[in-house]
């Protein structure tokens, strides 16, 4: 039997500001987790030698494991870049394929990278505050910060939908966004690869 | 096949300034189509006597049918009363009675009636800006504007879930919101006929 008191004591808030959410599971991703994320592994190795930054933090949520449950999190990605490539999420397809997932962005300025891993298909979406994005299921996704203050956004998913970071560490999206005179460029990794 | 460029286009953006949210099918209810929402049946044909203001809107998006799919709407619920009782929406089941929702509170003051009609339980739950609810399967659930400004949200569900609003319109929730020397009370449905 559902207790509506349990599932009341949930319901909580979020803090655009802090990146906080009352009750929720905190991951932190540091510079030295997303190696091999970044196009440029040279830059990555030298700003790191310089020091360990906060890249994104994920505080999520897991109410239930029903077929008809949810699961959501609030994702702060700041900003930055490596080299001439902005600040990143790993990236991820959900385990059931199927799972879609909506972005509902808060504050700051950025886009997802979404890519069909199957064809290759890309797109860039914006994302940001006052913006929705609809990621479809067998769609790899990644936020990017393009802009000077945190990226920071709601994401909703199946509860089912489970996560999978394997395949985008394995063979990492085919596009890559960088800065270019002031202005984000979308590239062919294997372009910039070594250009960089 | 999955083609990008069609989902990428329904991304878009919300506005909790107009309520606007791009490419959704947009749903206005006004006083007129409340009637046997309010517990106070008098005043609800007095208010109705003077004019038919719009109580709330929801603009929503569908972009898959899938099970792996998802739906989302903007609510904007206006402030007002009908006699002692805040504006409220409808109110719904999933008619796939396992489907959650999860709530994206963006603008206002008020919160969510939660009722779990075969045993009577009910929570209420704040909702407004920088909250979020989780609404389990199982449960008939309302939106209240208890300020003075719109209360605007989001609400994401399974693409399965449906709305089961006929549970609603033939026996009503069991617990009523009135304001009370200016605060928000709850109080039963069968105390508060015929008294307010």
């Amino acid at each position: 039997m559902i207790n509506l008191a349990q599932y009341a004591k949930l319901a909580g808030t979020y803090d655009i500001t802090t990146g906080e959410m009352k009750g929720a599971a905190l991951v932190r991703r540091h510079l030295s987790d997303l190696r091999g994320s970044f196009v440029d592994a040279q830059a990555f190795e030298s700003a790191l030698r310089q020091s360990d930054p906060l890249i994104y933090s994920v505080s999520s949520i897991e109410p239930g494991k029903g077929q008809g449950d949810l699961h959501y999190g609030l994702g702060v990605l700041m900003p930055g870049k490596v080299g001439a490539e902005y600040y990143l999420t790993k990236g991820h397809l959900h385990a059931w394929r199927e799972a879609a997932e909506v972005y509902i962005g808060l504050r700051g300025t950025g886009c997802i990278l979404l890519e069909e891993p199957s064809t290759g298909q890309s797109q860039i979406v914006p994302l940001g505050k006052g913006s929705i994005v609809y990621v479809p299921g067998h769609t790899a996704h990644r936020s990017i910060n393009t802009g000077l203050e945190p990226l920071v956004y709601i994401g909703v998913y199946p509860a089912s939908a489970g996560h999978d970071y394997g395949s985008i560490a394995k063979q990492n999206f085919r596009k890559v966004l960088i800065e270019r005179d002031g202005h984000p460029l979308l590239l062919d990794r294997t372009e910039v690869a070594g250009k960089v």
